[in-house]
């Protein structure tokens, strides 16, 4: 039996209702002993993508968990709602492809059930906010050591929805990929590894030709984006391990305009 | 004596200043045991009647707690300062009106007191900022096992300022009523609740002509939003209780324009 | 040996990102049995001085804890990494000016250390992630008991860089200063102490001019903002004891477009 002391909580449900606090309190109410961190509340509505990147990005910086995630555009449809033991942590949610990269993060699926055991829930249960009244109950449940398989029928690992990995490939001496994510500052994350970037000879103090659309510039690749002068485009590896592009005291994005999703292709200046 | 392991925390301090953790760190101060569960502090400023609505619909779901609530534009004025029991919890706030609805929620007051032993605030006492130097410390030391009669003078629990409740009603075959609160997700809450409409012959599948003004549209009554086709205009229970209206991936409250306290009429298309 | 229950929290990163959960990850690791409490982290990006008088305005209300701020527009160069013991409480973040305002009000100085010793790190450590990597770790170790000498080399409590203080001098029966900050509300916090306006004969009920640039308008000085009429401007003791200017159910920081950093010059009416 595994007792969880942290819960983590991620979801689309904002800062303005009591949806959040309502999830707190049930679990509250079940595990008293357990801490709840909120990861984010502020994923774009139904953004399932979004809040799998941030989720991913997060959980390998926790402590062993109960983390319950939920943007969740198919709630009360048919769906499944599902828990999957991945390393030391158990992951909550619906089955859309929202816990897909985390689980990979945490080492891959050891176990996962479909959460069919209503005695778990909270009831009634409402048709849509599954978050208070399945999720987050059955994973306070779990924290306090209730066993995987009582909360519901074993499912394959294999079998759970997984999202498309973000593109990159190196191809002709370049990498090519997709922004990730754009941050608070304006920063312009890369789906493109530093590992794929030092493959294509691409360090500290390399030129980098950045390519996006019909636009193209050069840019240095440096530390950090506070290396580069005030207002300069720079290229540096971020703190998720991948290529990301800032501008110093700036916002890229905007400058940039790059939006989530569009293709950006790297190569050396003076490339091999 | 009863001591409270939670409390919650609900204003329209923002999230932008330190206000909410001055709030925080006084009652640790007091009650290091406690903890402190946040519903939520963007309250637009003032906005009491929008603050009742979200305490109510959120201290059901939440252990046993002393609840703090602070929307107070008549902070440092005449308006008392009050701390109701009502079922295992407290509520602890200004006197007009904000706590009314969650006291109702909770199962009605059973005793109240007017805030005026100074012995429990923090001084020097600022004459705007009460969350503070008043209903924090006090709820604080009412956590700990201070007895309510404590905190200050008993008054009538049906002395306290009450909200006028949202209007809903039934009449010619019609429920009418009006938009109570918008979430994030642009889903329109209205102050009818589903027994109400069940009581019209509304139920799963019933088309439903809705009115607001001088327009009128005629939308499925399903399971949840998300059994609409994606654009559709549904209405559903939510998960308070209450008919919602909703678009699948839309945002309902910008597209038909229905901002909180819009008047609307609901009925069977075909009514009996 | 001191161990702290309680870590606060101020910084840049936003809420649509797991960044703060992260570094409340990293800390729970290493210190699962301090409690966390975030001040704020929506300070505008790389604004130093607002995160500093957030900070110094907050910290004097939470219990002994390790503070740690980190608005750091020089992540990854070669500014200092410190930690100081001021008051009962130990402040963590970058030599930038950040912790000045907080060491000042928990009453100076007393030790400070380069965070030196990589030991008590994340590895491996990111160039732009300096809180979830450095700041963060050392804290949560400080928490636990770890001497503040074992963080790094020390350095001279005075070598630590201080933002100069706001503008605030009395000079023919005037007081100038600067707008502070501005809260959610609207109301215009300045950088002149409410004794001073004492000293210049300003009282409840003193009419008193105020001039920012060429407009000059004259306000009651009252207890609160809401003694005002609704839409009138007045002037009041903030609960942080500075003059401030509001409007009644009004955002006075819009009406009268005064922004942080304006020079704004108080006097009384019939002044002496």
């Amino acid at each position: 039996m595994t007792v969880y002391r942290y819960l983590s909580f991620l979801s689309d449900y904002g800062l303005e209702d009591g949806f959040v606090a309502a999830c707190h309190g049930v679990a509250a109410k079940i595990a008293p002993e357990a801490r709840i961190s909120d990861i984010t509340h502020l994923v774009q509505p139904g953004d399932v993508r979004r809040g799998a990147a941030v989720l991913a990005q997060t959980v390998t910086f926790l402590p062993p968990a109960v983390h319950v995630a939920v943007v969740d555009p198919g709630v009360g449809t048919t769906r499944r709602a599902i828990a999957v033991a991945a390393g030391e942590s158990i992951l909550v949610g619906p089955d859309n492809g929202l816990l897909s990269w985390a689980i990979a993060a945490l080492g891959g699926g050891r176990e996962a059930v479909n959460l069919t055991n209503g005695d778990l829930w909270l009831h009634p249960v409402s048709a849509t906010f599954h978050g208070r009244d399945i999720f987050m109950p059955v994973a306070a449940h779990l924290a306090t050591g209730v066993d995987l398989a009582t909360a519901g029928d074993a499912i394959g690992v294999t079998d759970i929805i997984t999202l498309p990995a973000p593109t990159s490939r190196l191809s002709d001496g370049a990498a090519e990929g997709e922004v990730m994510s754009v941050d608070r500052f304006g920063n312009v994350q890369l789906s493109i590894p530093a590992a794929d970037a030092g493959r294509l000879g691409i360090g500290i103090g390399t030129p980098v030709i950045v390519r996006c659309g019909r636009r193209q510039f050069t840019v240095p690749y440096l530390d950090t984006f506070a290396a580069g002068a005030p207002g300069e485009i720079v290229a540096f590896t971020d703190s998720a391990g991948l290529i990301s592009l800032a501008i110093n005291a700036g916002d890229a994005a905007q400058q940039l305009g790059l939006p989530p999703g569009a293709h950006v292709r790297i190569s050396q200046a003076h490339g091999t």
